[in-house]
């Protein structure tokens, strides 16, 4: 399966007042990470949303456990990988590490989704077959 | 169980190219709507941590739904509120609606965190009888 | 002229190990209070770029004088005015408040912009009318 | 006089619904570029703050111009410099650009602040020589 590593230094103000990473900031970091594991399949996100017709790809469920925290200054490493696809939706996990101690683990569920040309309604739609040849890393 | 409704208005800085909240100002939301919980308990962010000789109470897990998506101007709603309570750390639910639509669902689990005086290391420590009181609601 | 007054609550997530507002949230914040001052004027944002066809109105310049900190939990005011209308651009100055107390002072340029039909490009093009009126606060 | 030079990606989460960098979030970048800067200087944030017993270089004036807008996925390039050196403040320059092209310019100022240690106040205290050596550049 499709995968991308992305390393990213802590910055100051990523932190709280507790000196660790504020926890949303996190959410920042895999938004990002999905957006380079696009990008890794050769599908940057304007490109893949203008070929395809798309809409986007929406997250529509996010389950993370924080392990231990981060702090400013640290260098972290997030793998983003494709975990399973089904017809029409996908899902991603992240393992984010600091010397190679686990931090946070999540597990993504995101849709390919299209705007109906009539309704304007957002709906789910089939992965193309090339995108998904690209999402196994073929 | 305690519970507390927090209201916003979507900022157009919550926002993305997309329009629409970037997914993780949600989790900034939710962290307010905690320390709003608190206060409806009797127990502001500081004083809890002062009283209680904790840490704090960092968030070691959440698993969130989005159901349907927030715009710039959205005005929302969301109800947090204790859900379970264990030895050393409890579950809070959040429910963000906007005009009593459901558009993000939250369970999220954190632990009530002492610092060893002696290594300095962080542990969890059993949540005290009358801090259990007030997260029951009584 | 125009003024608005805008209330706000000093988040946790706000603040960064020095346990201070981090700078550019304050930002954030005088960004929100130029849309409610937009909206004072019975100009919401969106219906304000359709209805007179402009791009917007981006920020040009900033100048922010940082007097006294802010801390999670303070209650802070900001008061937004226009301070200058010129032909296509215009000033608005903050004050930020803290028990009375001044401790972000800004005064701003933003620029009424269109997107030229043809070209695409972005130019400045004079300030409406009744724009200018609604500025003027009559 | 000391300079260092940062790059960065714009990610998806740093734009606003116009498609460009929501203001705030330069700022989030010149204040990363500071502490880069103090770094390339031998002085890592946390370190400098110890070893000179100070509470840190709060900003208190800042004053920027924005000439071009940056949109997700450009590579920008940020120049920081020391400016000018005076007993116990100094002036910081950025210059943020994108393919050579000047986007925005700022020009800060920064207090060398210590926290008296009887009242708890913060006040200004004179910049230690060798750290005015470093921000010389010798």
């Amino acid at each position: 399966m499709l995968s991308n590593t992305l390393t990213r230094r802590i910055e100051w103000g990523d932190c709280d007042p507790a000196g660790i990473v504020f926890n949303p900031n996190f959410f920042s970091f895999f938004d990002h990470s999905v957006t380079m594991l696009y990008e890794a399949a050769g599908l940057p996100k304007q490109e893949m949303v203008a070929r395809y017709g798309i809409a986007g790809c929406p997250l529509v469920a996010t389950n993370a456990q924080f392990k231990a925290p981060c702090r400013y200054g640290d260098e972290i490493e997030i793998v983003s990988s494709i975990a399973e696809i089904r017809k029409s939706s996908f899902d991603i996990v992240h393992a984010l590490t600091k010397d190679g101690a686990l931090c946070v683990e999540v597990r993504e569920t995101r849709v390919w989704t299209r705007k109906d040309p009539e309704t304007g309604e957002l709906q789910s739609t089939p992965i193309p077959t090339d995108v998904v040849a690209r999402f196994r890393g073929k």
